[in-house]
């Protein structure tokens, strides 16, 4: 009955507390929330906040912002879950100070209310300790003196009572908001990166790397992690700090795909990087044509230590039928009533090249196990940052639990959504654990709609747990802007890319040489991609 | 894990389910929801709902409106509490005739889909009544005959097939959302209302009831009970179905008010009626100077049951000095140092006519009892229309009781909340149980504004918990348009309020006949306001 103040529209929080509000490592959690009382008594409100591994609460102040609404912040320092909730109670001394400015402006005598002053002020020399009390106190007695009304308001006002008052104000009655709100702290680069994307296995005739590698390269019909280590001081040198490689993994040879996505390859078609396994191994080797495990992992080092660049890595839960999952755990892949197993597809299309996991497998377990186990690989090898692919088809469960295990463990590693896919989807898929999702950018192409894109990205709800990236070109997205808007439109995608948007990357030497030819009219598939061909890039 | 289906942002709910959500008795609650799951599995949606004190629950279907946002509704038709929740599956039945329907139109070969959708069938019998399950059967045999793809596809696709197959649909791994939302279900007059405000005490020179009383009431200086009954015609005839009358208690003396709130009264002056109490008696008696209890009483009868009209009181919780509570009960005042009992104020303006309840007096549990039984005699006394004075200076938690009380034991009682407050306490007002709020209307005077406010109403979250009332004028409210803007401004405001909000009202004779000088330049307060004097109406 005694607890009148409400505290409501909390922010951030996501969906009442069922995620956590997202954070970034050095930065301010800025919490706002309405917060009123009936009648006009003045509140105080405060923020508790804690790491989730700390005993005690720390306190922040908040101001009122107008209409209600209350504003303040916390710093959080290291990676890892933080909470915070909200206190805030009428303030009896704060209300009747007020009520005697706004009395001593009209001019009133008010004896009576320095009286009623006196007295909160000698309540609260209870609560005080023994020094603040003898303050408290002899400020309490000067109030009721009688002095002329001057002298009075000079002890009422006064800034050191305010403080000492505001140090024991009775918080019996105050209201504590419902929930202990989640806040997940992500390192700084989860917020702020800026990606390039490149097919490892692609040639460069002329590597501005500087290293006299050119020739030697160019001989070659396929490039490999060397290759790609000696291009990462062209790639630095343009500010990029994520080098994200599309899988490296064997490539299935059943059904593999052609160029221009034919459904026929040719003997020496290298196939798609994402038809993921052969008899050479799966998502936990490499392909060898690009290389050995060890230049890889010597390719992580030496981009992070030497480049200040991290190396992503795709995930892409899917095989080639050639993959040696195929053979060892039929099970985990959904049967045809012909016995043969169930390739990807949205019908009327098939992509034969691919056998999705049946999630939901009896044997469900041990592939959930197993497919986390493919990111702790990596891990070891050195990886901290993975682009997921259309993870939008894979159950939710499945990667609010995933994700959270790797969190657990290694809050420092990052995760992009390649969640092209509807508006529901793709922040849901935010809310269970992606650091950062892939955008509807790529379409956002008038000043109209990337006002109207950029508003929603940037206040809450969304900016609570939805970090985007800004990709002005991807492998699969050549957008009609830059089929037809010549260097114009590429210049100013990048820009509104990097600019708008604290993430941004491009899909690079296609984006740099401004390849603007679609497969076929209507597409925005590229003419002969690298998806599916080694392209040499002059 | 195979619980795939997530149900969110469903309206209406207000507060995730703090607070009842509102509908009136007649009309159909309609729910939406954001209904989704990973991938493109088709789901099937429905709203269970029942009334709270019904054992079962009924079934509504939902449909998809795009973008995940599903719609359903569902009747209800007595005053009460009603529950209602979501239940959203994965339909692999309807998910596999979507693909057939695609698949048969790309003109593939499918022999095997026949055979998948015959194993579905056959797993639904195994679900079905005796009768059903051999339809079913027969059904999932022809499917595996191997008939021509055309034979085949008219089996599939048949609607009897469907309808068989919804019925048995597998809703083991349903999503149910959360919680079971509360909505309460209110009179419709709650909803759709109009209103005419009327001092009861006023004169009529000329009223247009035909009974021929004008000469009677001219020469008197207080009009009554009996003289209100007999404008009943005049005011139903305009299409008006509440008539709310200010206070009809006695009137206090002390610091009465005399005109244009003048501090001073001569002898003679009635007084304010919100200054409640006098040696007459307090909230549960009549000035005598308006007739009789019985009066009263008769009045309300004769509104309705000749009229269709119904009284609404005014329900103000505040004192004269001379009220009964003051000297029976002290200790539901607050006393000031001097021993004096603490007056109306909002510093520096004093109201020493009025004498506040202190709310959270020790004897708080007396004091409540008492002024809920207030509005229990009035109830008694045979109304049912309750407008209450300044809600939001008397404790949230206070109302929340009262009105769920009232609720429980008279569902066909409606408040209305002179709320003119700040929004956020204005909405927890509504919250809380009020069924018609006071609003801005009377500052939105410009095409934008009034656009922009009448969005905010008719959306959720607002509209699921309020329900706007629109007032071109009050007795405290003469806005700056109708000071100026002649009887056009009347007339557009008018219009705007009985069109844009389903509930509107107006101040009656000061409205009728154009009253717009104000106290004095800047003023809102009409000058010779009713409020403080017999006006004679012409």
């Amino acid at each position: 009955m005694l607890r009148r103040v409400v505290i409501e529209a909390v922010t951030p929080e996501v969906d009442q507390g069922r995620f956590s509000a997202k954070a970034t490592s050095g930065e301010d959690v800025v919490v706002e929330a309405d917060i009123f009382t009936d009648g006009t008594d003045v509140i105080t409100a405060v923020i508790l906040h804690r790491p989730c591994e700390a005993a005690d609460w720390s306190e922040a102040p908040m101001d009122l912002l107008g209409n209600d609404r209350w504003r303040g912040a916390f710093p959080v320092d290291h990676l890892g879950i933080y909470l915070y909730t909200i206190k805030a109670w009428i303030d009896p001394f704060l209300t009747w100070r007020r009520d005697l400015e706004k009395r001593l402006a009209a001019g009133q005598k008010v004896p009576v209310e320095f009286e009623r002053g006196a007295g909160l002020v000698r309540d609260a020399a209870a609560r005080a300790s023994d020094k603040d009390r003898t303050t408290l106190l002899s400020a309490a007695e000067r109030l009721s003196s009688g002095g002329t009304q001057a002298q009075l308001a000079r002890v009422a006002l006064a800034p050191r009572l305010g403080k000492l008052m505001a140090a024991v104000a009775d918080r019996m009655h105050a209201t504590r908001f419902a929930r202990e709100v989640h806040v997940r702290v992500d390192p700084e680069k989860a917020r702020f990166s800026s990606w390039y994307e490149m097919f490892p296995r692609s040639l460069w005739s002329a590597p501005r790397s500087g290293k006299g590698q050119a020739a030697r390269v160019a001989q070659r019909d396929h490039a490999t992690f060397r290759d790609v280590e000696a291009r990462l001081h062209y790639v630095t040198a343009m500010g990029f700090d994520v080098l994200y490689l599309p899988p490296v993994h064997p490539i299935g040879r059943t059904h593999r795909k052609g160029p221009n996505n034919s459904t026929v390859a040719k003997p020496g078609d290298p196939g798609s990087p994402w038809a993921i396994g052969s008899e050479e191994g799966g998502h936990k080797a490499v392909n060898p044509a690009l290389g050995t495990l060890a230049d890889f992992r010597r390719l992580v080092r030496t981009a992070r230590d030497k480049h200040g660049i991290d190396v992503a890595l795709d995930i892409a839960y899917q095989c080639s039928p050639d993959h040696p999952y195929v053979r060892e755990h039929p099970q985990w892949f959904r049967h045809r009533p012909d016995g043969t197993i169930q390739y990807a597809e949205n019908p009327p299309k098939k992509y034969e090249d691919i056998y999705p996991f049946d999630f939901q497998t009896k044997d469900w377990r041990a592939l959930w196990d197993e497919l986390k186990s493919i990111v702790d690989f990596w891990i070891e090898q050195g990886v901290r940052v993975f682009r997921v692919d259309n993870p939008h088809t894979k159950p939710f469960a499945f990667w609010e639990w995933m994700l959270g295990e790797v969190y657990r463990q290694h809050p420092e590693v990052i995760f992009l959504a390649e969640a092209f896919t509807r508006p529901k989807i793709m922040h849901r898929l935010a809310k269970l654990g992606f650091h950062q999702s892939y955008t509807y950018f790529a379409w956002r192409n008038q000043k109209w709609d990337l006002a109207e894109y950029l508003s929603e990205l940037t206040t809450s709800p969304v900016q609570d747990f939805f970090r985007p990236i800004f990709w002005p070109n991807t492998p699969d997205i050549l957008n009609d802007v830059l089929q037809h808007g010549g260097r114009p439109a590429f210049i100013a995608r990048l820009v509104l890319a990097a600019t708008m948007s604290s993430s941004y990357g491009i899909y690079g030497p296609a984006f740099e040489l401004m390849q603007h030819e679609p497969r076929e009219p209507g597409s925005e598939e590229y003419l002969h991609s690298e998806k599916y061909e080694v392209r040499s890039w002059d």
